[in-house]
């Protein structure tokens, strides 16, 4: 449970006196709750290309103070590329190991779980035949991710387990990958 | 078009001979098309973790050959992170941006059209109400992502329309978002 004290109580590196704090401050302006996260992308050559992050919006503001993250984005020889970088199938369970990862660590923190280590695998199952248009009947998207934890810490199976489910609950990317999320795509006019 | 030569057709940096080869192997093989991505995560410290992308499966055969990817994961200060890196959100966005660009790269390849530039601009909103389980009402994934793209090609505003369909049609990352994908999140029992 989260003590009550003068000074920031610190949990599994989270500080969860911040985070009491933002909770109080989103619950009287919820409008500090809304971000906007970005990314540009420009095509370099072939399989190659690069996306950078830099720029956000959130807690009622633009931030642009970050130095931009450059990430090289390549498919192996196989697949035509020349591995430059992870391809894209693979940066999307990057994001997915992350954001579980954080999610645990987080609502673990907020309960007073003191966790030692958290390690995780990740599988997808593609059938490139959706990508090359080879057939109606393969789904082009990832027909199955599986994800494995171990958790180090003095708690329960059934405490992990719990902790297994909190992780999906609040999981932004989980959220998104295991449901239907809108992607508006479109031509730049300006 | 693809013209048939003796010597290897590359157009916008994809080998389109090498293309029309996988093509025809998976055909005679499909089996060969059935590839499995993985990535492993471990967490550092509060908001921080660190993802690795090396191996994958594909054509029948493990392959271990790549140098491994590390990937910083981390939230900027204001989610109680350190900037150590982009975090699980921006990730998909990432990989979002460069499954779009290489499905079009490469489907453009495919029908011979040239391309000199193709850059995007992706967005997503992001209520952490969903994060912090504040409020049922509220998704925990992205409410919608918006992608703009900006061609350069000797090719008409439709035939640019075209690549934008063709690049949602054949992206997994794209179809793995705006469809429901199946994840199933346990622990390591080994």
């Amino acid at each position: 449970m989260i003590k009550e004290t003068k000074t920031s109580q610190v949990v599994n590196g989270v500080n969860v006196t911040d985070l009491v704090n933002t909770i109080n401050l989103i619950q009287e302006t919820p409008e500090i709750s809304q971000f906007k996260f970005r990314a540009t992308n420009k095509w370099q050559n072939g399989t190659y290309n690069q996306a950078t992050v830099k720029d956000f919006y959130g807690a009622l503001q633009e931030d642009d103070t970050r130095d931009p993250l450059v990430f090289n984005i390549d498919e192996p020889p196989i697949l035509l590329g020349d591995n430059k970088g992870a391809n894209p199938v693979e940066y999307l369970l990057v994001g997915l190991s992350g954001c579980l990862t954080t999610a645990m660590v987080a609502h673990a923190a907020a309960k007073g779980i003191e966790l030692r280590s958290v390690e995780s695998r990740l599988e997808g199952d593609l059938d490139i035949q959706g990508f090359l248009g080879l057939s109606q009947d393969v789904p082009v998207e990832y027909q199955e991710i599986r994800v494995s934890f171990k958790i180090d810490a003095d708690i329960s199976a059934a405490e992990k387990q719990e902790l297994v489910e909190m992780a999906q609950k609040y999981s932004p990317v989980f959220n998104t990958v295991s449901k239907p999320v809108t992607v508006n795509v479109g031509l730049d006019n300006a």
